[in-house]
């Protein structure tokens, strides 16, 4: 199937392009980017044109920051293209709303991507929880936003989401893993005195789950979610690569396919069935914490 | 039937006591509240002696704040109660989406309220934009905080929405007339530099549809949502209560009940017919507002 990358940003380039190009199933057949390109991909500035001059290309991967993309969203479905949506799904819930309500009524698929999901461990974390009583969940998720963001002023205006560009994928991992959903009950959020977005936070979840997202972390960076459950302890470690049971490394069924690679063969196989995957479980917790979060004020962060 | 109101504040007494008062359905059987009560009505302080003392009272109405009303909803649902939510109908998105399967699974009906879709002209301000194309709308809701809320500083901690306390009322009559659904696209939002929640917002959503919310208006108080379409302009004022249609009055089909009267005619139709009605499309709008709105810092508010 042919597909047009639409946003050749550091994202597009790492991990979109070797995924489609290490596919069975996907040919990269168009780039739509006022920036980038991709070496003997035809290339488009305008999504417009890109649409009219290509109706063969079925599906449109969007890898634009979360602002931007709902125009384009709903460009390739008004034409009659699947939609496959980087994280976050948009910058608002509505948008997504609205998304999903023209993609059924069109009949075609959109899928709101979550690729920490796909990580190694996070399907055997769930399958080994499936049938515990959680005691207690803590989840660690600190970075350096200078190294994963460097120069990214967006991250940190209105709707760039800030540290939970990076906690999005922590809560994308919870709400995969637990057998029963949670509900925020508190918040605080560290704002930079001169930023939109909050650079670190700590939330508080109902059934005693808690987490710490920062983006201030120099050094080794921490990807951990801990959960104590009546069968002992499990960890997941870096992004949902690595599981531990009572404090042992534990294999489960892990497939060596990568996350991106894990994305697309989902894409393809929701094309095939006809199918939409649309879940907003973990922006619904982003949006709760910015709702009832207490603010922070902290010092000025600048790249 | 019977109903027990948990909170007894303003609005209980203001509202909800003389619209069950006055019911052909309802009957005021218990109150639980730790500092109000209603005279000739069993009072208790504590929600859980109310509910095992209590077996025959069958539907909880929940007029406390946003914050401590998912504990009490939870309750009374595992409990056996149907459940009626003031609005919002939580502080969270997520913790309404849980009281939502927990009815489902307990048969139960949860109703979430929004009272100023009863107004007496937003089913005839409905009906007449149905066949209509919207090529505008406005809102404007600028109301005296000193009055409405006089003293109560929960509007301005986490979680109690300040200014969108009264515009989620609004954003419930936009979202039930409106013939399609829009989106959020920008929002400014004025936070006093002593508040957690903004005194003032400004929103812009797709469709041209746009919103002004401020709680600083003192002197006469404004509650306009205003609608160009292809068949010219119509007008909502008075909170839903005043239909224009092409600037002149406009009758339509006004029914002479209340609003919070019309909510427990609706609740008892949906405990009748074993249904649930959940609607959080106002909150979206809000939770999208606070997480898209950019900030920005106005003087220091005190009551």
């Amino acid at each position: 199937m042919k597909v047009a990358l639409v946003g050749i940003g550091k994202i597009a380039i790492d991990q979109h392009v070797p995924a489609i190009a290490n596919s069975p199933d996907w040919e990269l057949a168009a780039t739509v980017s006022r920036k980038g390109s991709v070496e003997g991909v035809e290339a488009f500035d305008d999504f417009a044109a890109f649409l009219s001059a290509r109706p063969d290309v079925s599906v449109v991967s969007l890898c634009l920051p979360p602002v931007p993309r709902f125009d384009y969203a709903e460009a390739a479905l008004l034409a009659g293209r699947h939609v496959m949506l980087e994280k976050p799904p948009g910058a608002t819930l509505a948008e997504v709303h609205a998304l999903q309500a023209l993609a059924a009524a069109k009949g075609l698929t959109l899928y709101t991507t979550w690729h920490s999901r796909m990580a190694l461990a996070v399907a055997p974390a769930k399958a080994w929880l499936a049938d515990k009583r959680i005691l207690k969940a803590h989840i660690t998720w600190r970075e350096d936003v200078r190294k994963w963001h460097p120069g990214q002023d967006w991250v940190f205006e209105p709707g760039g989401m800030g540290v939970f560009d990076p906690g999005i994928n922590a809560l994308s991992i919870l709400t995969e893993i637990l057998p029963a959903p949670v509900h925020l009950t508190a918040a605080s959020l560290e704002f930079p005195s001169n930023r939109q977005t909050p650079i670190g936070a700590k939330l508080t979840f109902s059934g005693n789950v808690t987490a710490d997202f920062d983006w201030r972390q120099t050094g080794p960076q921490t990807w951990d979610i801990e959960v104590e459950t009546d069968h002992g302890p499990m960890a997941l470690r870096m992004g949902g690569n690595v599981l531990e049971i009572n404090g042992k490394p534990a294999g489960g069924e892990n497939t060596i396919m990568g996350e991106y690679p894990a994305l697309y063969a989902r894409m393809a196989e929701l094309v095939a069935r006809g199918a939409s995957e649309v879940d907003l479980a973990p922006m619904v917790h982003v949006a709760d914490a910015l709702t009832l979060g207490r603010r922070i004020e902290t010092e000025a962060f600048d790249f």
